[in-house]
């Protein structure tokens, strides 16, 4: 099969189309006629304060506890290095967001990894794995619409991780990049809102308005909020002020509730066109999360079959990460089927390609 | 002596008047509409590549030697944590940038420095230093109008620094924000331009363009390269695109050689000003230097004289850096005078509140 148009199931990035050129152009002139002097400027380490306040008053915690940055990533390698010490254990979801994995390794983590299956994890294995020692200094989740897997906590496993947050002393941290982008059902409480003072909320705007503006968020814990934000200004004095003032500016014009809709008029039919695809072509051959939002639809494959590797892809028009990135110890029948920047027809050309790559 | 009006010797910031407003304006909207789909998306860690194609050229090496980011101290981060092991040892200058102590210290690095006095270094105390052992890792050097100082390295001395760097095997690292803001005198060659192989050289748009943009810059050894550019990727999977395609396009536009004249118009008037003040009012009590360049002027007061507290500086309407954080040993007789965010108003009465503050 020769294919020149490879089908990108790689990375979850949003597509370029949905970027909001125009009200960019014009939160950018609005904030440098009306703040250059404090955006074109150093700031704090701690971020742009009236964005600061504004992501405060959603969360209703205190500004003090919010600290923004280059990308919510970055502001878990602070957390991390004023946190974890070598060999200090931390609980995940598997599969889980490969980056992450990444950063707490570099912290030197000892990373205890729990299988999410097509779902929820199971607290059986988790309240042994606490029993028997040592407690993790964080269980890091990601409760809505995993990375990779798609999958969303349901609220008795939430409840139940904040009451063993409160029995064992680790602290949660709550992933939540795609909670703002829910196709259909209701939302869950953020494990935050169920117990604000047990989990390190962080999120972003990313996936909410774009990327390379590079501007997340943590709401910290009180009594480390001041530590974290020290260790952000002795690494860069502050993070660009102007993305955020554009970020907030955006928000203050009151655009980010229209754009949510239009980015959901995007993204849901894809995602419903993945999800018949994949029962057209791959019944036999898997099982899959029906997600209700967000990116990513997570893929186990049949352990008898031979997962592709990425040049055997190449050669069937497909580019795929690998799946055992998501995973800390080797699991080969794992595929994260991203579908946000996929049209319809990238989306159906890409499974039926999948499928014969599998069956070859 | 009661003064509402503090005048800042602080930090070394650009007056906010300087800043290109409406030149930023335009870059922001020229840019968004050329090039959305990259600049708004998520990039490489490495930067945005028209911008690191611009650098390169300056610098006449190739692009992949260049890392973009959030400011150059971010990426002196990830050089330390991919080249320094607990312990090793880093040569500095004393004084030198108190924000790159922390970050060496906090690499775990052992700090040996080096007294600039009026302006250069020992070199007898540098070479006894390498013959005793042990050997640095690293040499960090501000060769251009030191910050806090203000002394420019003599081109002899930037000579036997690379001599010594080929004999003893350590990398020099060049911080130069600063070098293209000169006001007199000719410039000395780079020590990157006298040993490219020798030399990771930083620098940065902060002080040429805007800090807010945070958009600094490095120039990396070939066979470490990829490492740290990965390292960075590893952190923040990007920084921003946005700020990087707005400093590419002013310096595509043809825009920073006249803000370059611009700046130079503002500032010098104010160092001559400040080093008239100081020669009125500070003769007898101190020692200083005569920078041809830069942001600040290097106070080193007589040891006679008690240095002033913060308090005792805030109670004669002067707000100061303690001066012993430039030094990697309590040394208490020095102040560190940044004059370019100040009115040529403000320094002269700064400087009388200074030796009022000095003789009480």
């Amino acid at each position: 099969m020769v294919a020149k148009d490879i089908i990108a199931f790689t990375r979850g990035v949003p597509p370029a189309k949905s970027f909001p050129r125009e009200e960019l152009i014009t939160c950018a002139e609005r904030v440098i006629l009306a703040d250059s002097a404090r955006i074109l400027q150093y700031g704090t380490g701690a971020g742009y304060r009236p964005l600061r306040e504004y992501i405060a008053s959603q969360h209703q915690v205190s500004t003090d506890r919010i600290l923004v940055g280059q990308g919510s990533l970055q502001l878990l390698d602070h957390l991390c290095r004023v946190m974890l010490k070598q060999g200090d254990s931390v609980f995940i979801e598997q599969p889980t967001y490969d980056r992450t994995i990444t950063l707490f390794r570099r912290a030197g983590a000892k990373l205890v990894g729990f299988h999410l299956h097509l779902g929820q994890m199971d607290l059986d294995k988790i309240q042994s794995a606490l029993e028997k020692g040592p407690v993790p200094r964080i269980f890091y989740v990601i409760p809505d619409f995993q990375n990779p897997a798609g999958s969303t906590m349901s609220l008795d496993m939430r409840k139940d991780l904040i009451r063993l947050s409160n029995h064992y002393g680790f602290i949660i941290i709550e992933d939540s990049p795609y909670r703002q982008l829910r196709y259909t059902g209701d939302p869950l409480p953020a494990l935050f809102d169920l117990a604000p003072d047990r989990v390190i909320y962080m999120s972003s705007f990313s996936k909410l308005i774009s990327p390379g503006l590079r501007t997340g968020y943590m709401v910290l814990r009180e009594e480390m909020a001041d530590a974290v934000i020290r260790f952000a200004t002795d690494t860069y004095i502050s993070p660009s002020m102007f993305d955020q003032a554009v970020v907030r500016e955006f928000l203050n014009m009151g655009l980010l509730s229209d754009h949510l809709h239009h980015l959901k008029r995007i993204f849901y039919p894809r995602l419903q066109t993945l999800l018949d695809a994949m029962q057209n072509h791959l019944s036999p051959l898997g099982v899959w999360t029906k997600p209700q939002g967000g990116y990513f639809v997570g893929f186990f494959m049949n352990e008898e079959l031979k997962p592709p590797s990425i040049n055997q892809a190449d050669q069937f028009g497909l580019a795929l990460s690998h799946g055992e990135d998501f995973f800390i110890q080797p699991h080969y029948h794992f595929l994260r089927l991203p579908f946000c920047a996929l049209s319809q027809d990238q989306i159906e050309a890409g499974i039926h390609r999948l499928k014969e790559l599998l069956l070859k």
